[in-house]
């Protein structure tokens, strides 16, 4: 199917980075345009987008030299994973009104080769499940806890930003491993979240508590085997002290370093000595060879209703920017998903 | 054979712990005393003291709490590694003049049973030997460089306080598995001693360059996969940001640490997750059952001219408490031994 810019009623509306911040992302950082779609050539496709993502990462990749990632040009759009259907299709395996993964972009009309999609198995869930326990936030949370965490059902676990959209579901797998499962998330209604529809074994309201370490031990009183890190700062100095012999410390993020004038200096490292404990980070993607292995584990556990992650959905392309920062704030309810057109 | 006390021209002289520091050690934490010889009963010898360690690990066992190991009584000798000669025997398995290598304490005539002795084998290694390569240190830089650095040929490896006790071995296990390997450690003496009698490939002389991170560069321009800590503080932040993909970092020791007013904190963990690194803690004593391999692994390369460990031997029991101090102002110039009494 063949069809000129002019037959087309709609352009393709970007999100493009416009200066690189140096603490917290903002909608100053960007710039909106619009531009013609491109053109579809042999073996791809131009595609509506229906989600994109928004997740702490993309500060990272903001960054000038973000290390695991090449850097995003300014001027350039946006790096985000999302959904999109096909609208136009040069492609055998991707007809026109299939619903694809891919690194979109935050953009409403990215044109895509084969080779950039997955197809998407509404078996294993919705669209919405695809963006979330299904997608990125879902596998780093598998990976780090199976992986890198090798949690064992006799663990007693700690997840930080655990409201989050990587901590709903690092923590749950913790709880649905027999684990003794604990949230550290901001304020009385996430933390709500965490012990009633999510089932931990209990959570810690790192606003409320005069102090972090006091409450860490109120709840898991024997210690810490495996405290999956999404925030870094004095939290994990807290739990270095807290953690039992063999103990694993998953650093899948440091969201609370993010725009500090300063780094935090861990203290603690000395405690992983005489713990024979270690601190690992890593990267998702590395996995990817074993995704489908992972999204078929998340999606029977979702079926069976023993696991979720709430989603906070914004809606429409403008509020991507805007949404970013509010992550860096806390006042996301959820993994966060905009919009853009109906699923 | 039993001698009754008045029979015997000697007394167990002790070195005793008197206070617990709360920054560096030095004599003012010890006192001497000396004491009628605690009779050998049934599957016990008595020892005459030839040689004891003196190790950094030391400090942390005069703490109230060390955490992995028993703390050490005000009042009760010191806790030290040693080889001892058997002066009296009640065990068929420990005749008299037997060496044998066991937790002696800082003392000149220990009382222990058959359990708490190691037979030496002079076959690996004469006393001297047992006391450096083939003792404490040797067996930890091995285990750190195996096991928990899963040290691999084509490495570039980085280790701290190179020439102290571990740190030699460490480095030349380094050397021996082909990688390229390059030691910290403070003046030009000690910097000669590891690039020429060690082989390494390159040393740095952390007192005197301005600028660590970039003297680790000039040696080490494509980054570092293994480092071996044996001192912890800013050397390990300056490590963090140069780590290569699946960089690991061994901590060993923080001996830098040691005495700080306040510790220093470690800002550069958030590289572990691009880096998909890992920072881990160990304890010897875990790989007890693998000594002898270790052991054998060790003397070969001993015997084949491979492998070597400078010690610095201070003599009669009352300079352990000082070399002690000295470990910790780095005047040692090798694995510290004190001698008791003639091999």
């Amino acid at each position: 199917m063949n069809v000129s810019d002019s037959q087309r009623n709609f352009r393709n509306h970007r999100v493009v980075l416009a200066e690189r911040p140096r603490a917290l992302p903002g909608v100053e950082h960007f710039r909106f345009d619009d531009q013609p779609v491109s053109e579809p050539g042999d073996g791809e496709v131009l595609l509506e987008t229906v989600y994109v993502s928004v997740d702490p990462a993309m500060r990272v990749w903001m960054n000038e030299d973000p290390g695991y990632v090449p850097p995003i040009a300014l001027g350039d759009v946006m790096r985000a994973g999302g959904i999109g259907r096909v609208v136009e299709s040069r492609s055998a395996r991707f007809p026109v009104g299939a619903l694809v993964q891919a690194r979109l972009g935050w953009q409403t009309h990215p044109t895509l080769s084969e080779a950039q999609l997955t197809p998407i198995d509404l078996a294993l869930g919705g669209p919405l499940e695809w963006m979330g326990p299904l997608g990125g936030t879902g596998l780093t949370a598998y990976f780090g806890m199976y992986r890198v965490g090798a949690v064992k059902s006799d663990d007693r676990v700690l997840v930080s930003a655990a409201s989050g959209g990587v901590g709903q579901v690092a923590s749950q797998i913790a709880r649905l491993e027999g684990c003794r499962s604990v949230g550290i998330a901001g304020g009385e209604a996430k933390c709500q979240h965490l012990t009633g529809s999510l089932g931990l074994s209990g959570a810690v309201d790192y606003k409320s508590v005069p102090d972090i370490g006091a409450a860490i031990d109120d709840l898991l009183p024997d210690g810490i085997d495996l405290y999956f890190d999404n925030v870094g700062g004095p939290i994990l100095d807290a739990v270095l002290e807290r953690l039992r012999p063999r103990g694993r410390v998953v650093i899948c993020g440091r969201i609370s370093q993010t725009g500090s004038e300063s780094l935090y200096g861990v203290k603690n490292l000395g405690a992983l000595i005489g713990k024979r404990a270690r601190v690992e980070g890593f990267i998702v993607s590395d996995y990817a060879a074993e995704f489908d292995t992972a999204r078929e584990w998340l999606s029977a556990r979702i079926k069976a209703g023993e696991l979720s992650q709430r989603l906070h959905v914004l809606e429409g392309l403008e509020s991507a920017p805007k949404g970013l920062g509010m992550l860096f704030d806390g006042e996301n309810t959820g993994k966060l998903v905009v919009q853009l057109a109906s699923a």
